[in-house]
């Protein structure tokens, strides 16, 4: 059924992107390279590996959060798995970074109709005191009705931001409201709050409160903050309309310095110019909170799926593939630790994209700005499209968290972006665990990664020097 | 567009049911009840009440498991809304109870692999040490593979057992694996084993665990017992699969002897025949771990709303209506407490039904063995069809927990059967919360409810001496 429809698909875009080829001069020919991209996506829509790469993390090694030992455990098993897998040039590439690790974490409405919520620290929040906070509440519909509030208008008070996320398949609902964990906690602060309390940036409604990082701003005071499941924000919501509403809240994380992390790296080395560099990746750090099966094991077995893939055929691409398994996405640190260490190795990077939207199928890809229009975009589309991806032609603007580092050093990003209508149901949540991945859905994602990944590394596509598309 | 499917629903009924009378003696013309019964239902359908209800509940009280301080203020709750709303011989019948209270629970794989996994204790379980026990698992895929477990066989380990709850929209999913969590711990303890874990009786994957009571066997050691979440019991079934696995197990519930509890009753009495009685309730405790809003918030609000309805028209049914709320179904007390008090009284109950099958909307209801084919059948068919209800022709079996005590003594009672597809996704579990409620579905059901209610208490049908339907 699937399969059928597929065909059809390719019979239009075929008809439509007639006559185009690469502009290669040391690659193979086009239909030899289109061919052979059309076949690895074929063969990784039947692939267990990928799938087998992210049931092995998230059930052997679980949650591991950078700076602790099950990270450490994590980049010792990514590491075999490469070697195991045949990929060359394996190792790990060490950086520092602040290490915040969770306590306790609980709270309570208290006086006459004691009710517990369920709530997670913030990452990076600064712990209560041992015996918790205990203060009246104060709940914002909106974030703005928040920055709204006079300066003092909050003294002694738990500042409780109960906006709703909006469901975007795209995750631009997420977008827009990060600055809600972001910079709640401090605007809170300077306004007089003595800890601070999100609805949970997630589109479930379930007792599973979401966790992420805040970032302090300098100069405010560093005031305790955390999320609340939807259910219990909604439940704040009601109880403040009724009258005042008291809140203990107790948290207790601790924080490491200089504590160390890892980017796992494995290549496939060149066939004829191994210098010029596709780089693809995902990140091995999780949430500490479920297994990170969705966030990031499957960005991770993505790219190892994918480029596993071109490194079994017969005639390797011309450029090098390098899967980047990075060591500390959540809390900020490893893609600008990467972007430092492989900064003179920027103007070789041919382009840079980085798997972490979840399991779901790849929608659409983006290439860098200028590249609609271009033969490798037309390839791209014609061999995608039986996978059921298109092209977008709008440039891709991010191409992940880590690999921001690079792009700001003037490396071209792509964006394959995934079906993410329910990825922020579970993101950053206790139920980030295995059962939440389709094995079919991911391997269309491994389908998509490896076409893209093998026609950038077959070809000799400069993103940095092709023609804007003709108005 | 719904509306416009019930008129034609309607009209395939009446014309099927043509010329049905109701073999009334003392009651209003058939044409004048199923009018009333009609316009009832229609009423119900944009009626807040019960909405209002069960969100004040969960809201003002939340969790009020039998035998806590939270269930007393649920009962002077519910007595006021039950006296505000005009109902009469408003009052609350004690009984004891021995009460089971949740303390700390955890469970940890330890080992060089740690990972944390979510439990929750089974009511009525044992406390295990202060410190907790600590053994390495055996884990059963089936039930029956646990009970062809030899004796001795389980020496020190701690039994899980993995098997899946199948999804039935009418609950016999749930009936058919109850024996796993109601009869495991003293099966598990036969065969030696120190603890008992089973995969929650749940139909979700959410790292939620569903707890449920227990029924330890006489003679069996009485081992701590716990459900895992779903995703949680799948990661052991990996994890089994690849060698051994330890876990330390922590549950401190503690017990509270001779507690008291209540079921709360409020009247609406009969215009002709007030002796005679039609039983509804649902019930007021709720496990701890939720807000109690589909389990049985919900049912409360139904058969609040359904009488309330009935209460307000121009002219009273004959017969009295009361409504039961229960005080202890959770842990089975109350239904029994119920039928002993009420033993002498059961040849006046003319039907009993409990709504304890979540908030969605009421699909068939089932009467006492005999009635189908009966005047009375036919016109709750007709009245019930545009509802988006069938009349199903199979005598109710089961009306409820509650009512099985008045059942056994010879009561008749009916089942309104809801739409319980989803009712197991968030069964017992922390996330039976009001969010879980879609109003429309639960202003459907308070319809059905106040049709049947009416019907029953406006007639003088008698359940007990009606003729089999003709073969």
């Amino acid at each position: 059924m699937r399969n059928n429809l597929y065909f059809l698909v390719v019979g239009v875009v075929l008809a439509t992107s007639a006559g185009a080829t690469i502009s290669a001069t040391n690659a193979q020919p086009l239909e030899t390279r289109v061919a052979t991209a059309s076949s690895l996506g074929q063969k990784a829509l039947n692939d267990p590996a990928a799938f087998d790469f992210v049931e092995s993390l998230t059930t052997e090694i679980g949650q591991r959060l950078a700076g602790t030992e099950a990270h450490k455990r994590a980049v010792a098993w990514a590491e075999a798995k490469l070697k195991a897998a045949g990929f060359e040039n394996v190792h790990s590439e060490p950086f520092n970074l602040r290490a915040w690790i969770r306590g306790a974490e609980s709270a309570d409405i208290v006086g006459s109709v004691p009710q517990h919520l369920a709530v997670t620290t913030l990452g990076g929040s600064v712990a209560t005191d041992a015996n918790g906070v205990e203060a009246e509440i104060a709940v914002f519909r909106t974030y703005d009705e928040l920055l709204a509030a006079a300066p003092g208008s909050l003294n002694g008070k738990i500042a409780v931001v109960t906006q709703r996320m909006v469901r975007v398949q795209d995750g631009s609902g997420y977008g827009a409201a990060s600055r809600i964990r972001r910079s709640g906690p401090s605007e809170a602060a300077k306004r007089g709050a003595v800890a601070y309390l999100l609805r949970s940036l997630g589109t479930d409604n379930h007792r599973l409160p979401h966790t992420g990082a805040l970032d302090y701003q300098e100069g405010a005071p560093q005031i305790p903050a955390a999320a609340l499941s939807v259910p219990d924000a909604e439940q704040l919501e009601r109880l403040a309309a009724r009258g005042p509403v008291r809140i203990r809240l107790l948290l207790t994380p601790t924080v490491k310095e200089n504590a160390a992390s890892w980017n796992v790296v494995g290549e496939i080395k060149g066939a004829e110019r191994p210098d010029e560099t596709v780089l693809i990746g995902g990140h091995l750090d999780s949430w500490d909170l479920g297994t990170g099966a969705t966030d990031d094991g499957a960005g991770v077995a993505i790219a190892f799926g994918a480029a596993r893939l071109i490194a079994a055929l017969p005639q390797r691409p011309g450029r090098t593939i390098r899967v980047v398994l990075f060591g500390a996405e959540e809390m900020d640190f490893s893609g600008a630790a990467y972007a430092q260490a492989h900064e003179g190795e920027a103007g070789n990077i041919v382009v840079a994209a980085e798997a972490d939207f979840g399991a779901r199928n790849v929608l659409s890809v983006q290439l860098p700005p200028g590249a609609a229009g271009s033969d490798f975009a037309r390839a791209l589309q014609q061999t995608i499209a039986p996978l059921g991806a298109i092209f977008d032609s709008r440039p891709a603007l991010f191409g992940g968290d880590d690999v921001r580092g690079l792009q700001k050093a003037g490396v071209p990003v792509a964006a394959l972006r995934q079906d993410g209508l329910d990825y922020f149901d579970t993101h950053h949540t206790a139920d980030d665990t295995l059962d939440k991945i389709d094995p079919k859905q991911l391997d269309q994602a491994v389908a998509v990664w490896s076409v893209f990944t093998y026609l950038a590394a077959a070809s000799d596509v400069d993103f940095r020097n092709l023609a804007p598309p003709p108005k």
